[in-house]
């Protein structure tokens, strides 16, 4: 028993060969939302409380796909969608289609506090931002001239890009492009426990590169993206598609729940056994204050700490 | 071993009371979606076939609120919502926010068939409709003056109502109000197994009198309204909040797949334990050709047919 947090950028395939300057700002705001959670864990603040401050922190950085520096969509627009769910009560909140909200994550939380839903999306989650007066800007805040090329190049390769899947190398040539590492950003999440063994998971994420308007995935489905329970709590990341089919983030706590298995050994059965390969990572704390990370993909951000002392901040599988 | 098919037009506060000329024609339509996919069965239609053809007689049904007969938002407005899944190959297709789609299942499958994704809503999945050519008609086809009624009832209690439960009665009179009887429509779907195991489920849904614009329920999300694998089937209905958190249709077939329990059981454990008493109701068949049709609301109006000869229209508990 023990606090533990864990906390994701994203899975995909990101080459080993990334290069510093890409590789160290990333690294860089893992360890800094890491700091922020662990210290409001330490300062006692509730599960649900360190979730959204650390997903607001990512979301705010643009060097992942969440908030500012989320992917745009065929029309080159900005929908981003996240969720955030209690353990104890599996109260939660999501929302989807956002063009203006600086931080969907905390407007998942008015959801969830603040009507009889739980889910609203485009724009009536738009009316009821305004309603609460939470922060919004001009959707062009939350685009990055690095989002304008990944978009660029996936329309010329017709494709729609999942979370870190390097652009097609035109020609075979073998240099890779400019953009390539620049497609190494990703879906963010947050999951904690306090030493009581309350749990909470949060996810935000802007969606696929070259996305269809309209288009939800994985990140505000209760059970897809993002799931916590009395058991666990998840946050899912990769192809949004193979996530909601293996519906990732509750069947981890399923397998505790019903097959009586320990959290490593339930999330790595699900990485393994329930999603594609190069489709999804995950991160998961248990009531307990186990924390475990797998992914089938070539690399996720993510960062870790617990009570007992242990924490890690990595990209690539430890070999 | 052996097809079967159970279909519901919801669950909720159904009094028995419920005056002949209201029930008889919802009886009448629950036999005639009935006989329509027994014989499409009969026919060796698949399963996914099946269930999309008895969820669109049911959206054509203004009794049903689902397609023509939706409930109207807090604004007046008709936003619907439909879910699709292939058991064995786990595809799946989702909309939401539908305002001139006809048949919001047969949307579904498309975003299912033909795009990269599962889930379209709002403007991009009217976008899509128009695309692909469905049959789309003015936003007032789906508004009945019954509907109306319902939602102007609603707005003088002030309250968000499920599925079925009738208005609040002012006055504490203890005549039924014209729109009590008229409260007791709701969500549809279609759960459907052919002789080769192979199933296949889907939903439609016109949502909750009164709900905000924007919201979304329980219906189009994978795993809580509606989900399919090799085990079994299943459509939710309810109140949409309950069935989310309780990711009630991937509980039932995780209680056969981790727990080896049967259907009945499974689905028996999840209305029981996992939503709150008032709260839900579900239609499933297995893979050996099973049916259960659980609820833990006053009735449900529901009906399902099986190669061994069984058959059931009803709408109450059986004694």
């Amino acid at each position: 028993m023990g606090w533990a947090i864990a906390l994701h950028g994203g899975a995909g395939d990101i080459s080993r060969g990334l290069p510093s300057e890409r590789r160290e700002p990333r690294e860089a705001a893992l360890r800094h939302c890491l700091q922020i959670g662990v210290a409001a864990l330490k300062a006692k603040r509730s599960p649900l409380d360190v979730v959204e401050l650390v997903v607001r922190e990512l979301e705010n950085e643009p060097n992942f796909n969440a908030g500012r520096g989320s992917v745009l969509t065929s029309k080159g627009t900005v929908e981003m969608e996240a969720c955030i769910m209690d353990g104890n009560t599996k109260r939660c909140g999501a929302v989807s289609g956002l063009t203006t909200v600086v931080n969907a994550i905390s407007l998942a939380r008015l959801v969830m506090e603040k009507t009889p839903h739980i889910y609203l999306a485009f724009d009536g989650a738009e009316a009821f931002a305004r309603e609460q007066g939470v922060e919004t800007v001009d959707p062009g805040h939350f685009i990055t001239p690095e989002n304008i090329e990944r978009l660029k190049q996936a329309i010329e390769a017709n494709r729609v890009q999942i979370d870190y899947t390097p652009p097609i190398q035109k020609d075979d040539k073998k240099e890779t492009p400019i953009a390539d590492v620049d497609s190494q950003i990703g879906t963010v999440g947050c999951v904690a426990v306090d030493s009581h063994g309350n749990l909470a998971a949060a996810t935000s994420t802007g969606g696929l590169v070259n996305k269809m308007v309209g288009r939800i995935g994985d990140t505000p489905i209760v059970g897809a993206g993002t799931y916590a329970n009395s058991f666990c709590a998840v946050s899912a990341t990769g192809k949004g598609e193979a996530i909601i089919r293996a519906t990732i983030a509750r069947d981890v706590a399923a397998l505790m729940e019903y097959k009586g298995l320990s959290l490593k050994d339930a999330a790595a059965y699900v990485i393994q056994e329930c999603a594609p390969k190069g489709t999804a990572g995950l991160v998961a704390v248990s009531a307990t204050g186990e924390v475990t990370m797998p992914f089938n993909t070539t690399g996720m951000f993510r960062a870790c700490a617990a009570e007992d002392g242990y924490s890690e901040i990595a990209i690539w599988p430890s070999v």
